[in-house]
């Protein structure tokens, strides 16, 4: 009987969760009645260009080996963001690719990332579909970002969404020493969509109201309202904190960075976030102290602080993704629905990655309050199971340890 | 018999440990031969100068309060940055606080803090001394630069170190997963002593060898130096990780910011730090993929990954405390002496606070390597015993649980 692997790969940015997908992917191939051996791409679809690949079904033949990788931040495998052309302008790659697939006895590929790498899945599968390739291609959705389409929410979101809460919880605690008016930016992560600063929202609690406003990109940012809320508040309160997503724009569209808001006082171009634009903006007008805070690559890569809940549905969407191929589906994303959300239940199913690949999934409008600068409560109730639980780190050495990643950036 | 009571306060910049060793005073007191009820000044020296006070023996009576006290980031009393005069200049602050221990029957204040909250012991201890007072005060250190002189390392140090190598750990798993040459700048925390900047070195394992060059105040930084050591690197290298402290400076003392780093480029004023600076110097110099990470104020309030280890010391040294001012010990602080390091013991003792007030302790040069961008071994064993042990944080709805502060930053 002729070989019938399968081959797994990550694209796009880290999050917490990914490798909980990955491991998935390979106990449903050691589980598999089909697929005998689980080959990894190095750094996405380029390790196949390059030739780089790992047996995964023999690096990670222990159970120890793959609740390690569960909880072990950003990508295994490593990442690329190369785009695929179109094979009608140009199939170079695509040969090239599926004649790996057939030296390999790759029978289905799994493609773990965001929007951008579902790109990938669709290209593939339109031209597995041309050349009538029997090849499974499946997608697993991954994201901070928690804007894809098609499904409840994105393994990865849940884990970013609960170092948040509990970054803007300490924050909180941080800021609240100082009896004096003070002003607090905590900057996240989200481009065009504002789940994951939504969930700063959730560390609220009986003593806690901070984030006493929240900015999406979801809703135009107005600097005069901005500044209004700000001094109206701080009659009441002496430290305000606020949290704003990276990608707020005003109502032309125009992203708010310290550029912008620096050009109108002096003139000349500053490199900053939205963060430093919006402790400008307070420190010029208002005059209080302020201070912004960027929480940066962490909110993506804090493994030590992760959702039981993500990382569990991270793993079982992997499972899926095998089963799925097992099943014979292709040209298809892994998808969630969650059924109940008091108790928390969901299902896992797929969707055509036609539908999904380039599209974004924003926070619906009303889900934000009228003002634009707080959430509604629905939302919060969205987010809140997404966060539940602990993933236990093991610690050694007073750090954690994590699965080796010596074929990601070698010494020489 | 007339009241014999005590009152504690905190000061400066939070760090995750400083509650801790607030337990240790309350558990202390409550088990004193010597002193009835434990107030709690709310903002540092300012809560005596507005009278405004909690029962600390109340309202820490349970032995659930003071261990989730010990787990609570930054100050459960709050802060200040109040610096007293002078007494022989203006002797009223003084006069008004002796009133109120009178008033109250305080015989014992502790204060726990770092070199500024030192400079108020002693000016506290040299006031009680010239009015003939036998209140006794102690000072108990905290800080996260742990540049305190006449003890080991300090209170809050241990964890916010943790942190970092923790931290620096996930940012290298995150940098490391593109195969394209890139340059990540961590900045840490430390205007003078490179002590928390150095801790980022604890991140490496037999697959990490990031950070790959540590910058530090306590030696010239050369822009020229470095950028060859960049380069140099990325020779064999992909990725590059730096890890530096905010307080860098050129061989003239100047700090390097962007400010300074930009101004040579296009002529004009930046306003940030030292991260943003390299990563301007890399942008233009090198051109790589560069990306700079300020870990703000996370570092000190980050109570979710505490060291055991300097969670035990502090809430020891709170206890210490109290023990010192029953034996009538006064004008001091508490120390820590290392007297072991493999295996690791300490033994607590005190030192007179006028030789440790606005005194700092940096890293000793030979603890430095002679390039100066690295650590040398001596200064990781030192570091290594700190931040062993993972204090557990209780988690509910998804967020850890600290002690309420609803006294601090009250709602209207």
């Amino acid at each position: 009987m002729s070989q019938s692997n399968c081959m797994v790969a990550q694209s796009g940015g880290p999050t917490t969760a990914i490798n909980a997908s990955l491991a998935g992917v390979i106990h449903g191939v050691m589980n598999s009645g089909k697929y005998d051996t689980c080959y990894g791409s190095i750094n996405g679809i380029l390790g196949i260009l390059n030739e780089r690949y790992l047996n995964l079904s023999t690096a990670m033949a222990s159970p120890e080996s793959l609740k390690r990788l569960c909880l072990t931040p950003a990508m295994y495998l490593g990442s690329c963001r190369y785009k695929l052309p179109n094979y009608r302008d140009d199939d170079s790659p695509y040969v090239f690719i599926f004649n790996q697939f057939e030296k390999l006895g790759i029978k289905a590929f799994f493609y773990i990332g965001g929007n951008d790498s579902m790109d990938t899945v669709l290209k593939l599968s339109d031209y597995a579909e041309k050349i009538n390739s029997d090849i499974r291609i499946i997608g697993i959705p991954k994201t901070i970002d928690n804007d894809l389409c098609a499904t409840d929410h994105t393994p990865g979101f849940g884990s970013a969404a609960k170092y948040i809460a509990s970054t803007m919880l300490e924050v909180a605690h941080d800021t609240f020493i100082y009896a004096v008016k003070s002003v607090t930016i905590v900057e996240i992560m989200g481009r065009d969509a504002g789940w994951l600063t939504a969930a700063s929202a959730l560390a609220r609690n009986e003593y806690n109201t901070a984030p006493h406003f929240i900015y999406l990109p979801e809703t135009p940012f107005d600097q005069e309202q901005f500044l209004e809320d700000i001094r109206k508040k701080l009659e009441t309160l002496n430290n305000v904190i606020v949290a704003v997503s990276e990608g707020i724009r005003d109502k032309e569209g125009n992203y708010i960075t310290s550029s912008q808001a620096m050009a109108d006082q002096f003139g000349h171009q500053q490199l900053s976030g939205a963060g430093k634009a919006l402790e400008f903006l307070v420190k010029e007008n208002i005059g209080v102290k302020v201070r912004s805070v960027e929480i940066n690559v962490l909110q993506r890569c804090a493994a030590h602080l992760t959702s039981a809940t993500d990382l569990k549905e991270s793993f079982t969407q992997g499972q899926k993704a095998v089963s799925l191929a097992e099943e014979n589906v292709t040209a298809s994303m892994v998808t969630l629905e969650r059924t109940s959300n008091d108790p928390y239940r969901v299902s896992y199913s797929h969707a055509p990655i036609r539908g999904i690949a380039n599209e974004a999934k924003l926070i619906p409008r009303e889900w934000i309050n009228e003002a634009g600068n707080d959430i509604k409560p629905e939302l919060e109730e969205y987010l809140r199971p997404l966060i539940q639980g602990e993933a236990a780190v093991e610690f050694e050495n007073g750090i954690p340890v994590y699965m080796p990643v010596p074929h990601l950036n070698p010494q020489p």
